[in-house]
């Protein structure tokens, strides 16, 4: 029986790895990490210093697997997206298979925390099919929760709800039914910017957590065309961005 | 200058310590544990045992205080709360100002993340206006993280919202528009009986985290009976009781 740990490790800054994470990942005969090529955001090198820190002394192997790519020409989404996750399955159950056969614990490290917009516990389903697999998923601080810290702010007005949603969402559905507080994740597109900016805060923040962290909030009519020159800067020199932030209405 | 270091220190489980609460905690001069009485939902001891064993050879001092209650009578819960918070913040800054005067850093231990349903924050803008502060957030694993770590699910479907809410609002204004995924909070009252459970699976837990954890999920209709008697048994049993669950409709 193979056991798969998914395990969280926050947000770039390697303090945020919590003493669960640390003993999970020093439980491990095998770590898998993705490489994206010369992708900067697959944070690689992060990974890999977690594991020079962390596995000391230990026996686990620690191997580097190509992340295949999605097929971004599908037109059907949703399919490609499917392609994409049973492409990685396959390679995560062939590395595991060549390295240490059908026993033994894997840990994967999932960027912020396994349940949030993260398709790890998704590719595990998959594997599950090819090789029978325990699952365990030790969370890890998200960059939502980096963002609310940076910004010191409570994400919920008391006693209110929040909505966690996309970029794309909100440019394309524009403000949702249900609540006067959101956080958008997985916006590339300063989608902030289809919001009527009128009696709305936001809160943002790029790289959070992380050394490179910049972070802004103020009214959103005024913070708007900031905040997209600024993201586009940052992008620029460092090849690439995370960001993240929360919009709150009067 | 006081430095309030709001720590996130999880839900019990001291291993979901991230290295940056365990520093934040030991570079403290004072760390301030609140006290309910023999209510054990405070988690006094926790907090005590997490700084005996991290603060070993600090010079920090480690200082009780009784927290204020909450006048339940007051037919205005905002204005209840608003007292209330005022009582503690005036405790804080008697203490800070009694043990250390007006420099040094002073941790406090927040259950969870400080950003999520908690008051940490709010408290800590009127210490503010009594003694300037500069507030530090520390982020730490929430209730809802250890949930879906338990049950080893994602929060959201692929590219789709989610809405975090209470018991109350479930209870008074039904399923929320906006979202077919809730994860619901400070809900004392099993409010999941107030929803049609027809195509409603539900993911429960109590103490998530914790040596005591118990988790069941479900289809609603099945689940739910079960879940009411499973939790008034357990509360029973510890003489308190935190629980937390997701929701989601076909």
């Amino acid at each position: 029986m193979i056991e798969l740990l998914l395990i969280g490790i926050g947000t770039g800054n390697p303090d945020h790895l919590t003493r669960q994470a640390e003993k999970a990942l020093r439980s491990a005969d095998l770590v898998l990490i993705p490489r994206k090529g010369a992708n900067k955001a697959d944070l690689a090198e992060l990974r890999q210093a977690i594991c020079d820190e962390l596995l000391q002394g230990s026996a686990a192997r620690v191997v580097a697997f190509d992340l295949p790519k999605r097929d971004a020409e599908n037109p059907d989404y949703r399919a490609g997206v499917d392609d994409w996750h049973d492409a990685i399955a396959r390679v995560w159950t062939d590395t595991i298979q060549a390295e240490i056969g059908d026993t033994g614990r894997v840990a994967l490290l999932v960027w912020g925390d396994p349940s949030l917009y993260d398709s790890t516990l998704r590719i595990a389903g998959r594997v599950d099919r090819a090789v029978p697999l325990k699952v365990t998923v030790i969370p890890g601080i998200t960059s939502l929760q980096a963002l609310t810290a940076s910004h010191a702010i409570p994400i919920n007005e008391i006693g209110a709800p929040f909505l966690v949603t996309t970029g794309r969402k909100l440019r394309e559905e524009g403000w949702p039914a249900g609540a006067d507080t959101l956080a958008i994740m997985l916006d590339g597109e300063c989608s902030f910017q289809a919001v009527d900016p009128e009696g709305v805060t936001i809160w943002w923040g790029a790289y959070v957590g992380m050394a490179e962290e910049i972070i802004l909030s103020g009214p959103l009519a005024e913070l708007a065309p900031r905040i997209v020159e600024t993201r586009a800067e940052a992008r620029a020199r460092h090849g690439w961005i995370m960001d993240i932030y929360i919009l709150r209405r009067a």
